[in-house]
């Protein structure tokens, strides 16, 4: 029974299976045994391991195989370039920010949080919870769990003033996380050929989730302090718009944390042209210095269509977000939804909403404030000292990211490649802008693994810079 | 501690927050607790009960206070009306197999198999292995678990016959099920405004995606035997479309099940065609007196794009499906699946992989269908000795429904309306249709909750049709 000698066994039959003829039949179970000196449950755990590699297969009651596997013959697979046609703007896209890497570089590419700062022993809990619960074997509503609803509801209504009528928990759509919510409300709210407007530099996700519904991005110029008002009214008035997507809060890449004074002005706008404002509070659990602010807190008329993810403060594996939406545009947003995933698994909405119902559920958020600030501040301190040339437009008040300009002459491919090859990973600047980007910056992830590596990876970065 | 004295507490305070005026201050803790001889930990946990449900809210430092409810003032949400626009052929849609219902109704609706169809034993073990793994606080890689994108290529590869190269893991992308498995097709392989060839009737969810996606839709007519490939060429040749989305193995609703002379005509035009074939294999483990021969184990020019889903077997929790294709395809595949939803949970995926690899899981799938052929023969022998006007077209080789025929002359929308206050809920065969309906209809499913029920509930279907 003991895994060592299956793990004994699977690794000598790997090595006969490797130079055996295909379709070789194996010594028999009882062969095995008797061979192995082990018990059959053992052979046939090491039997089956070797199945699920591809490697032999079961006939039952005849014996296991050497798999056949038939001599690979090239395909020609030209005839599907004229069935598929060119892409419709959307080819393969491949994110510096999902890539999954080595342990041993000093990785500050990415959009994900590292381990440690995930409320693991919460998370753990909650799952072995909803497995013995009903969730595990049960079909939610397709709007989601009405629990859930409410929590994600009275969390918005929380940050809402007097005077101002707060969501209620039928406005609530939940989704499979928040990639989903982009291409929903893209669908639902714009349409393909329509226009929508969108911040220059903004998320690479949405940018990559416009060009998959097929809207036409019409990008307004943003920076530290968030988009310019004055240009975004005037992408309104020329291309007739009815629609903004923004990340009012600690926006990714740039950090910008939208004033109460623009937050009124942007909405002003919004209700002007009888537009929705996508609003992405995906850093809502993500305050260092400052807290997140809702404009979607501050309308009650519908302008605002609220998205919030849970999977980067739950965890990767719970795949939980929400559309908050009000009027007619809610009904297109939970038809959309529908056609797209009929459900989200009411077992990850039953974790998702046990994690952040436990009381340690804010002692874990205040922990991940501190967390951050430190690893903020020490990547900070590290580009001043060591990468003198990069200039940081602002110190985010929120957030996982620093967003760093580099000097106008900066070969950025070269850049990215050198530091690879140095053992850092960066994110090339290019992939957050919708448009041609206004100069060469890096994206800095902060709450990777091992911050005590910051210093070494801007050595690298300063002296990559340094040869160009 | 005890949950019954934090249920007194919750239902004591409801009583009072429901006659308080709005911002009023709750007691403090410690007066609660020593009001009701409670401790602070169950205090807290009544005072969070009420915050959940939105009765209450908490200020940290300050107190808790009933929660300020604005007046309802009915809000004017006309402007939306003019920014939505008309919708673009995705109206909010109604499934009837989708409804919730209480458990006192006889319920033949339903798209989904009951609990005890489920290896509720094995899921809940897997779920709690799952949660103490690491895929509880992890990312997977973008196109799956590996050795979740073996099985699955393995499970096809059983199926292909000598001469025909099996698919590789590679070739297979994991999705959050298979609702977006066919978005994602039609997006990634069609495309907006052009044909896709559909039989008629098909599934309800496919006629949801295809209109999501802004396909045409071409009907293809079809029945007990699969489509007419006479029709079907005829429709490539006048319609240019590059594309046919079909259920050869157990369709729903018709339950038809191709012919090897059948699967060989299609796969034939559509080589002819330069076409896909997006075939999806829904009741793959759902073969009651056959067993389904993929059309996809047939084709390694890449021309079948495969679809599998594991949620009906496994469980509604575990919403895990998989694209297999190759080639160019392939990466179309991935890209559109990236941009919807950037990745699939990785428990789910280790749930789900950990099912279908136990020992037990053969011999689930093999009580499975003695399970669904002693519930299919009491649905038909209901409705043969109830509902003598019913034409059954077949008795379907596996899957979840009967496909039954009712006179030209009924008003199916009465049938169903009176059926369901007789308490049987049954689903009008007209939303399997994506052309005018070739005739009344009614999809009953035989995996629903209560098979005893069976002979009941064909005598209210019966006694209805009777008084039409």
């Amino acid at each position: 029974m003991s895994n060592d000698s299956s793990t004994r066994i699977v690794a000598d039959l790997d090595a006969w299976v490797a130079t055996a003829p295909p379709g070789a039949r194996l010594p028999s179970t009882r062969e095995l045994v008797r061979r192995y000196g082990a018990s059959p449950v053992t052979v046939q755990k090491a039997l089956r391991a070797l199945a699920a590699r591809g490697l032999v297969e079961s006939r039952p009651g005849v014996g296991t195989f050497v798999r056949v596997r038939p001599v690979a013959r090239p395909n020609d697979y030209g005839w599907q370039t004229a069935a598929l046609g060119s892409p419709r703007g959307l080819g393969p896209w491949r994110s510096t920010a999902l890539r999954t890497l080595p342990n041993d570089v000093i990785a500050l590419h990415s959009g994900y949080p590292d381990r440690e700062l995930l409320p693991e022993r919460l998370v753990r809990a909650a799952f072995t919870r909803a497995a013995r619960g009903d969730a595990a074997v049960s079909r939610p509503p397709a709007a989601g769990l009405p629990e859930l609803q409410t929590w994600f509801a009275t969390e918005l209504g929380h940050a809402t003033p007097a005077g101002v009528a707060p969501p209620t928990p039928s406005d609530v759509v939940i989704l499979p996380g928040s990639q989903s919510g982009l291409g929903v409300a893209f669908r639902a709210l714009v349409g393909a050929g329509r226009p929508l407007l969108m911040e220059s530099p903004t998320y690479w996700g949405a940018i990559l989730a416009a060009a998959q519904a097929g809207v036409r991005v019409v990008p307004v110029p943003s920076g530290s302090h968030g988009p310019d008002p004055d240009e975004l009214a005037r992408a309104f008035e020329r291309t007739g718009a009815r629609a903004l997507y923004a990340q009012p809060s600690f926006a990714n890449p740039t950090g910008a944390h939208w004033s109460p004074a623009l937050a009124g002005r942007v909405l002003e706008t919004v209700r002007r042209h009888g537009a929705f404002l996508v609003e992405d509070d995906w850093a809502h659990d993500l305050g260092i210095t400052a807290d997140p602010t809702p404009v979607a807190a501050l309308d009650d008329a519908g302008h605002v269509v609220y998205l919030r993810s849970l999977t980067k403060t739950v965890s990767p594996a719970v795949r939980i977000a929400a559309v908050i939406a009000r009027g007619p545009a809610r009904e297109r947003v939970l038809a959309d939804t529908q056609a797209e995933s009929m459900y989200v698994s009411g077992l990850l909405q039953a974790v998702a909403l046990d994690v952040v119902t436990q009381p340690a559920w804010r002692g874990h958020l205040r922990g991940l404030r501190h967390q951050l600030a430190a690893r903020r501040n020490l990547l900070v301190a590290a580009l001043r000292d060591h990468v003198p040339a990069a200039h940081l437009t602002a110190v985010p008040r929120g957030g996982f990211n620093l967003w760093v300009r580099l000097p106008d002459t900066t070969d950025l491919p070269r850049l990215v490649r050198e530091c690879e090859a140095d053992g850092v990973v960066v994110a090339p600047g290019d992939e957050w802008f919708p448009a041609e980007p206004t100069g060469p910056h890096l994206r800095l992830n902060y709450a990777g693994p091992n911050p005590g590596a910051f210093a070494d990876g801007a050595r690298v970065i300063g002296r990559a810079l340094a040869r160009q």
